[in-house]
């Protein structure tokens, strides 16, 4: 590496400082898209507290939003985990990243809109899609640029790191797709499919057992 | 710790910089519940003076909920303090904590606009409860996993910070239930046991230098 | 300093992470202030070109605010590189210094909606006064805690920062107080009164070169 | 550098902190800017989508500043990989860098809202145009005091890294001057200079290559 490379080298605990403050902020932003009722002040129990249960739905998508950014928070650290260096092709894309990371406020906001229009929960789900693909981009390229990984990296923990950041886009874009059909089957799958998200450590690591020599 | 643990290990440091910023930008999201009142911008001193000062309540929930998050922040970084290392679980449960404490605006905003109705504090103070409980839960969890804690952390050192870790919900409990009867009441419950946690330094350090042998 | 002790030992690097945080929040918080003047999208450029003109006032106070908060987060800074540790009398220290650096926003939007009332530049200067001498406060504390300070203090490097400490409280108690008198005249003095705390290295330095052995 | 230079002294990482808090709202609230179009709740999807669509030059403001953001959030970097310290003269160039910075959102929310007059692209391109101004001046500051680079830094990397951060400003200035003309060959004139931005890596490392003994 000479110092020409030098001044293109990003660290990565910047990008890693950048994408913690983004992800913050969207994760907070997120309430400000559930309003108070609009009531008088003065109005008693029993008019403000079905207003506050009416507002369920938007609870829902929040709960959905807020572990949605959870999903994609742990995913973009455990690559980063991985990453020795970065440079300026995993610079841009995380770029992309944090810029369809920012667009969740607005689908989340569509969403809670218009319950009635397909066209919501297929711009949210197609948002989530385009942010799991973008993730999964980025890990093919450093897989692909074998000097880009830490050195504890086998060939063994890729192929599973590459099977964990290839669920979240093919679950999200499934439930995009089936949005045309039926938003509420789309929504099933989706919650069935994130949980296998969160699960994998114990499946992955048994499956790696098997292909490895006793140490 | 095998390699395929290594894949699912989560840095601490990347959790405290997620929650430092998510406590940040609820902290100073908290006012923006505060309007500017709604006068002519050539009001003069005597019209918009009186309009401040009706402010009031909002200042005090403005207080109450930044103290309360003060409280939240000290103890998460006191329990970060003691972790060695995170796992997919307490992971998870920091999720669900940020997803509380980003619920606060709301719950803050809600307190503002129906004193009237019970729901209001109720809400409030469940929000703060549910914040202090997951709080809670988590340094249990990480109590149960004694390699989880740094070196330093002794058993009479897991009792103090378990009996503080424990102090707010109960606190916020009591206020939550207590709104039933009385919002007033409630509130001077949750103003007298929250100075409490910011005390106990000296007792605890007191009561666990009785069972110390002289070094 | 015994294991008890250190339950209550809160990194400085965190409190740094959680002011850098607030700064950074407020800062962009600020221009949310300015609104885009309330003209049909088709205007043409002689209606928009003074509308936005017209805002100069919003725009000064921006640069007020936004320049403050620079005083302060360097007076932070300044702070805390001097600082060994925390403890838990500083930690509220500065939670109330985030409390009233997060209120700049409402105090900048009172000044910007009631240029005829007094008590909107009253309640700004008033808000930044006590920001300048809560810090001053902070500072006076860990002076008293001489284990508290870093190695490299010497006596002449307190002396220093004392006075600089003092500057800000100062400068702003005094525009606050003369806000009664004159809205104009204080707010004369403000900017007159900050260059000061720009420039005072030099002076500083000559000052103590006096005092001090060759070395 | 006696102990009066240190206390004036700021540390690059906070500098660095705070940078990276500040890009990462900004390019948050960009998206607060385009609302969801104000339709009712049931709504069908032939009359939500048109309308979705219609929000399509937000979204390209939406783009164009997210990526100028990133550019200017890369050049941040780059400088701030090759100075050792930071100073007084630096600390307030760069509060100044994030007061324009923190001002894109009101620039960005001005072009969206009124497309027929020029001023609102000339705003616009003079606020991307004075950013990139003054983090070029920063470089040039930094490279008059030579003991604030890193010791890596050589006058050749010093040469590249000044063509790259006068790029920027250069681009947008034109940008800025050919709005008065045609705000289409302007956006265009943006578009076209930009990507060289992202490639002179290469470029610049053959021509330095040219210079350069082998080595």
């Amino acid at each position: 590496m000479n110092s020409q490379a030098k001044i293109f080298e990003i660290g990565k605990n910047r990008i890693e400082a950048l994408s913690d403050g983004i992800f913050a902020i969207v994760m907070t932003l997120l309430i400000l898209e559930i309003h108070v009722p609009k009531l008088s002040p003065d109005s008693p129990n029993v008019e403000v507290a079905p207003a506050l249960i009416a507002l369920w739905p938007k609870f829902v998508s929040y709960l959905v939003t807020f572990v949605s950014l959870g999903f994609f928070w742990v995913g973009h650290h455990i690559m980063y985990h991985a990453i020795r260096r970065a440079d300026r092709t995993i610079l841009w894309l995380n770029i992309f990243f944090f810029m369809f990371v920012s667009l969740l406020p607005f689908s989340t906001s569509l969403l809670n809109a218009f319950p009635q229009a397909f066209i919501a929960p297929l711009f949210f789900g197609a948002n989530l899609a385009v942010i799991g693909w973008i993730l999964f981009f980025q890990w093919s390229y450093v897989n692909s640029q074998p000097d880009m990984l830490a050195d504890f990296v086998s060939a063994e923990y890729r192929k599973t790191v590459s099977a964990r950041m290839l669920l979240v886009p093919v679950a999200t874009t499934l439930t995009a797709v089936f949005c045309f059909w039926s938003v509420g089957i789309s929504l099933v799958i989706y919650l069935l499919l994130l949980p296998l998200y969160m699960l994998p450590g114990k499946l992955a690591g048994a499956k790696a057992q098997r292909f490895k020599p006793a140490s």
